[in-house]
């Protein structure tokens, strides 16, 4: 048995789906998620950098996120054999809070409360593995980084890049 | 420079005290801290728990706590030579989540936020040092425990026991 630590937004929660619908619904737009291949919204459009802000800050934004495809179901697998952590950076937008408590109650069900971790700066996590969208959260982490494919990340490398749930799955599988 | 992970409640936060303050101005009761000695208010009114609940899980009820004495001079010492991270079980009542959140931004205005974790089980806590009034967090953490003196804890002994910041602040000024 492993320690598994797994990011929340754009690795279980589709971050991104849900500030493509925001943006596009307030400023008219039809982006999706093909235009965000190696890029973030706020890097197409800087000057609207406080509006995208203000949009993912409302109270209630993360409450609805959709679960990224074969999240739930990878998980489950995953807590099986081995004990599962969320840690998610949460102090960049500190009123998520409640609504990511709400989201995980909803749809991880299987994994307890005392599994949730908040935080900023990931190197705090001690666990055996952490997955996560940001290298620059991995590199920090002192066990050993999974890179987990997301539209922003699309051109960069890593040690482990997985590009979805079923070879996070068939990755731990082989290993343990 | 080591990494110190700091609890909150009954080491910089005075839950007692505003816990009192709550059980005492709902019951009309005049209990006092010497009164908690060895003991939790839960267990003198065993059959107050859920009502007890009740009051410290109103969404401001940790707004306005009072800060441990000495804990604002003990923690900017120890931050300038060492990392500290502030580590808070806040599953257990996750109502508290926003107000947790703006005490820590009030009154420890120097600890970024990206030090900030809130979480349950503490063994997630990757650091050198936990100062913590559990000892059933500290007795699951990887690095070194100190016990920190709080009345619940009054007759429970532990390899480093300290009973203030004075001396948490001598205890780190001797080893480092």
């Amino acid at each position: 048995m492993v320690r598994i630590a797994v990011d929340m937004d754009e690795v279980i929660a589709d971050y991104v789906a849900k500030e493509l619908l925001a943006y596009n619904n307030h400023f008219g737009t039809e982006y999706t998620k093909a235009d965000l291949q190696g890029r973030k919204l706020r890097q197409i459009h800087p000057e609207h950098t406080k509006i995208i802000r203000a949009l993912v800050g409302k109270e209630d934004h993360f409450a609805d996120f959709e679960v990224i495809e074969g999240a739930q179901e990878g998980l489950k697998k995953l807590a099986e054999k081995h004990e599962v952590f969320i840690a998610t950076a949460a102090m960049e937008i500190p009123t998520c809070f409640n609504a990511k408590y709400a989201w995980l109650q909803t749809h991880f069900t299987f994994i307890p409360d005392d599994n949730y971790v908040f935080c900023g700066d990931k190197s705090i996590i001690n666990a055996d593995y952490l997955i996560d969208d940001h290298i620059r959260h991995l590199d920090t982490f002192k066990g050993t980084g999974i890179l987990f494919a997301a539209p922003h990340n699309y051109h960069e490398t890593y040690d482990i890049k997985l590009n979805n749930w079923q070879e996070v799955v068939a990755f731990f599988e082989d290993r343990y």
